[in-house]
């Protein structure tokens, strides 16, 4: 049989609601990496699963064969438990910066690999280069140097990890396939388990500003990326948790790099500081490291010693003056009251269109570029009071963030709000 | 907005059953012909189609979109009313051949576009091909001067016609999205409808030996496209006809035509008589030509001499002798009784696999392989007597037809047929 025949027969076979068996996943992951299942032919075969369905083997198989793909990293001559965090992405989310560092002050090892942003959320890697100087590209030999000398190393994928999936998805982003639970919760874990993480505590988001906006799908993602790990050994948990509102007072990569800072310090807005104290906990016990409380490593400087030296570790520089955006422009509030409502879907792409986020893949992005939010839902504001300040090096991209903001805070209204932490799945 | 994103907007449409609006399908096609859409991603849409479909503005709007790109044919210069046959495809299907000339003989002009054969069912074009020296390739000039003259065309469809389905079905082809209505329904239109032809008769094929092997399923395509003929302008009607048993008693290029001879010399096999004679009527009456009665044709010899001048005119030698195949096999009956049913589709795998058909385009067949059946079901036969020949000029090939018509025969029992024409759809 040719193989692009083989490859007709599974793409009618997931068409036709059946289950693919474990050597038809495993063929045509292997066969697209080699080119010998065209672009073509993978694109039907995600629309039909996007449509159709992957029941937990399959999801699970799909998986392996992504993680099969490319090489496999282990850190096991650390000597130390190892435990990573992932989040689906949000707006103004910054919780890897504070956190690797504390969880490594903690005595846990933390293997971060991390993205950019692409959209209207931000990329762990893109808010690190905002540091003068810091690097995110290491070999794997530089990455273990890096997590035994400071507990924690952010850094990006290297290009030996799960190529399947940096195939897919670059394809599943123009054939409009990105939206489909096994093809996310597999893109995720398949980089996550071949990472070599000995423990993972997922941060699913959910609410407007995350691609998961109803909590139901998001606990599904939730449940489906726990039960992946599982099965491949690693010690896997979820919190789906709240993305209805921005995370902390800024959105953009010097501006939360600061806030990060600031929470390291001992200080920060308390939901940042509450949701990396939670997740702190989360990994410390999933890693089964005991005795230590993150709150107290916030306090002594403990935590920001590792950050310190993990981005000098890097090449950065701690001290340096961390970047501003050459304009600014501030937004007052239109009421008197309380702020009941702020939809983080607008903040995002607000920033985003300042310059903190780009439309493409390879493009630059401003380090200064943001949002700084000075009163959020809950607080009482005075009209004409300043309510955003945005900050871009192009003053052209105020008026279309302006657009963005229109309606996107709301005021004396008995609206519902997201838990911080809407559920827990392990 | 990006061209890549505007496919990537209408994809996410139709995945999320959103109704394709007008603008939006009449620039994806363009586009796709223009290769501003890439092949990945019309193969999700196309998979979105299949799995989600579209409701009949949609269709329509796709067939017209498909003729739009290319060139639209005209017959006004002939004064005649013209008409058209469309077979689904079959087993022995070889209706067209003497049809065409009977309907001239009865004084409507057929411009007849053919296709060849891929998979089990054949081609038309493939069996005109055994006649010596016939070319199915003529310009449109020359269409038209063989219609003035003889009545009748039976030619290959030019590249100017529908290259959008041309592309489109080479896609789907090694996607797994030839099965959807929509996709067939317009595929088939769009051409029919682009040849310029005045009135068409649709005939599809259900039962075993169909793609559309359920009656419900051929009803619906015949609806479809009896909808989008008229739409068009087109009078147009169709007829879901049986195809559970091989229609007539050859399968195979030169076989058929040898057997279509026959029909026009008065004789043949009385299921492919019955319905070349209820197809003449249909196109006639479409056609509004009165008058004539083509059991008389076929009669006094006038169909034959249409069909004469028509080969004549493209070349062809209609008195050479038809190729035969360099080496017969012979299949005995097993029992002794009444032969219950026989599986077109097995049948029409068998005559495949002798050499009749081809397994991948451009792929050259052998003239004279095939199957002469001599039993059909209804018949009473003795074990041990001649019930299959196989014809191929490779003997190897014999073993192979032979495992396809394994249980392909089953005698004394009490099995339902289909009526030779099941619906009827004006």
């Amino acid at each position: 049989m040719s193989e692009a025949f083989a490859a007709v027969e599974i793409i009618a076979a997931k068409r036709d609601r059946s289950e693919l068996t474990d050597p038809q996943i495993d063929w045509i992951i292997d066969a697209y990496v080699r080119g010998k299942v065209a672009d073509e032919q993978m694109s039907a075969l995600l629309m039909a699963i996007l449509l159709n369905g992957m029941n937990t083997r399959e999801i699970s198989r799909w998986t392996d064969a992504m993680i099969n793909s490319g090489e496999r990293m282990s850190w096991k001559s650390l000597g130390k438990p190892t435990v990573d965090k992932h989040s689906t992405g949000g707006v103004g989310d910054k919780i890897t910066l504070p956190l690797a560092p504390l969880v490594a002050a903690c005595g846990a090892a933390v293997p971060q690999l991390s993205g950019r942003g692409l959209g209207h959320t931000g990329g762990t890697l893109d808010k690190m280069e905002a540091i003068s100087g810091w690097r995110a590209a290491l070999s794997n030999e530089e990455m273990l140097q890096v997590l035994k000398d400071c507990g924690a190393v952010i850094c990006a994928a290297g290009s030996g990890l799960a190529p399947a999936d940096k195939k897919l998805y670059a394809l599943r982003d123009v054939t409009a396939t990105v939206q489909a639970i096994p093809l996310i919760a597999s893109s995720i874990m398949s980089k996550k388990i071949a990472e070599g993480t000995g423990a993972l505590v997922l941060d699913v988001k959910t609410g407007a500003g995350a691609f998961m906006s109803e909590p139901a799908n998001a606990n599904e993602l939730a449940q489906t990326m726990v039960e992946l790990g599982k099965r491949a050994g690693v010690k896997t948990r979820a919190l789906v948790t709240a993305m209805d509102v921005p995370l902390g007072l800024t959105a953009g990569n010097a501006l939360e790099v600061r806030e990060s800072i600031e929470v390291l310090q001992g200080g920060g807005p308390a939901d940042v500081v509450e949701l990396t104290l939670i997740l702190a906990r989360e990994m410390l016990d999933a890693a089964e490291v005991r005795g230590k409380d993150p709150e107290v490593a916030l306090r002594d400087g403990s935590a920001l010693d590792h950050w310190r030296r993990m981005v000098k570790a890097q090449g950065g520089n701690p001290d340096a003056p961390l970047p501003k955006a050459k304009e600014n422009s501030v937004i007052t509030a239109e009421e008197t009251g309380v702020i009941s409502a702020m939809n983080a879907l607008q903040v995002g792409i607000a920033a985003w269109r300042l310059g903190a986020g780009r439309e493409r893949q390879g493009e630059k992005v401003q380090a200064g570029a943001g949002i700084e939010i000075h009163a959020k839902p809950g607080e009482s504001i005075k009209a004409g009071v300043p309510l955003f300040t945005l900050h871009s090096d192009e003053p052209l991209r105020f008026e279309r963030a302006k657009s963005a903001l229109a309606g996107a805070v709301t005021y004396n209204k008995n609206t519902e709000r997201l838990p911080l932490i809407v559920t827990r799945v392990d």
